[in-house]
């Protein structure tokens, strides 16, 4: 079998990849991601052939990676974050199935609800859910049914892609909704650009959220009802007697 | 100001860890856990000083770090996958309040959710919730509430914390709750021992999971209405046109 990987490379800072991350790339000949991802690392893998496409031709990028390691090069995949979650994994493993020579092998790494959340403080102490504001794949009504069950139990909310050119008051809809279950002053964290140059946080309640200036590259967090601020950091205290 | 990292260190085995976290427990010279997870690491770092607590000792753990730090030791504690998802993150963070001289620096890793989620395939490519059942902090009732709104909304599910001596049917009433909302045929999938000796993983339905045998180091995944098996690989589909 021909070994095909998908490789999560976290935030985007190198020293934020897993060893097994930065070995798998090393062996590799071929590297394919998306041309803003492969720019965040290629000064650290010169050596390699890179292979990408632009946004929205992930199911191409995905064809040319299972191309190159069925001719017999060692091939990698890099995503952003973690390749599993909102990554190339998934589709990749679909289209693999047409590649009987060719076999994946997921290399997971930091996903950015969790970068994010080591940058605001430690949001994420308990039970969570992450929802993505795209609807570019996902029915409106599935995220705003989501958005829903998650405010009423109580979760921290983590949301990846708030907004981008087109969906520019997603956000703002999307606070709309939490408000209806959560207090105005529920506090909530953003972070832009994680471990990337031009990296920014800003800590605010959910009513300041609305109004908060974000793009594709802002993961966005709304805290529970025992979401605090603790000396500038965003906690939410898992229960510990103190 | 004296710093003090508070370090996840992925799900065990050495290579999953980042890059930057293998800096920052390098240059300290005091690395601080939960006996286990020390023992996974200790050989990586041996010129280290290691004070360790055992399990239930966690408030005791992180004071032992504070002290350290405050001592003018560089001083990190380790948490299991990431120091913010159920880790020590939060309760450091809130410790630290009363030790002025002393500043938490988070290093995000590899949490289960994403480790596990890459040895059996790609589950997590939509939207997801994590949930602990473990109620030695938490009312069952809130437990019990946030497994229904998850179901309900066709979330992708993570469970951590299955079960415990302790709670050795914890599992069982939650899949139980959970087929109130879905079909026992939902695709379901855990894994154990995550990256370690021992490793083992199991794709099966919701109602073959009720009768799982699974220990407080597995971690377990509710697909959504979407999951399937694609050549042994347990995957959410994203939508993309294939």
């Amino acid at each position: 079998m021909k070994k095909l990987f998908v490789v999560g490379i976290g935030p985007g800072a190198y020293e934020e990849m897993t060893l097994r991350a930065v070995r798998t790339l090393q062996q590799c000949q071929v590297i394919v991601g998306y041309t803003v991802y492969v720019d965040l690392i290629r000064e650290h893998f010169a050596d390699k052939e890179f292979l990408t496409t632009p946004m929205r031709q992930e199911t191409e990028r995905c064809r040319l990676a299972l191309k190159a390691a069925e001719e017999g090069r060692l091939t990698a995949m890099i995503c952003s974050g973690d390749a599993g979650v909102y990554g190339m994994a998934g589709v990749l493993l679909e289209l693999a199935a047409a590649y009987h020579q060719v076999e994946i092998e997921v290399v997971p790494g930091v996903t950015a609800a969790v970068s994010g959340a080591a940058v605001l403080g430690a949001p994420l102490m308990h039970d969570f859910a992450v929802i993505s504001l795209s609807d570019l794949m996902t029915p409106w009504e599935r995220i705003e049914q989501r958005l829903r069950a998650a405010a009423a139990a109580d979760f921290i909310i983590c949301l990846y892609n708030p907004c981008s050119k087109k969906r520019s008051d997603y956000l703002r809809r999307a606070c709309e909704i939490l408000l209806e279950y959560r207090e105005s002053g529920n506090l909530c964290g953003y972070v832009s650009n994680i471990g990337r140059e031009g990296m920014c946080s800003k800590i605010c309640t959910l009513e300041e959220l609305m109004e908060a200036k974000t793009d594709m590259f802002t993961t966005v967090f709304v805290g529970n009802s025992d979401t605090k601020a603790v000396n500038g950091n965003l906690v939410t205290p898992r229960g510990y007697l103190l």
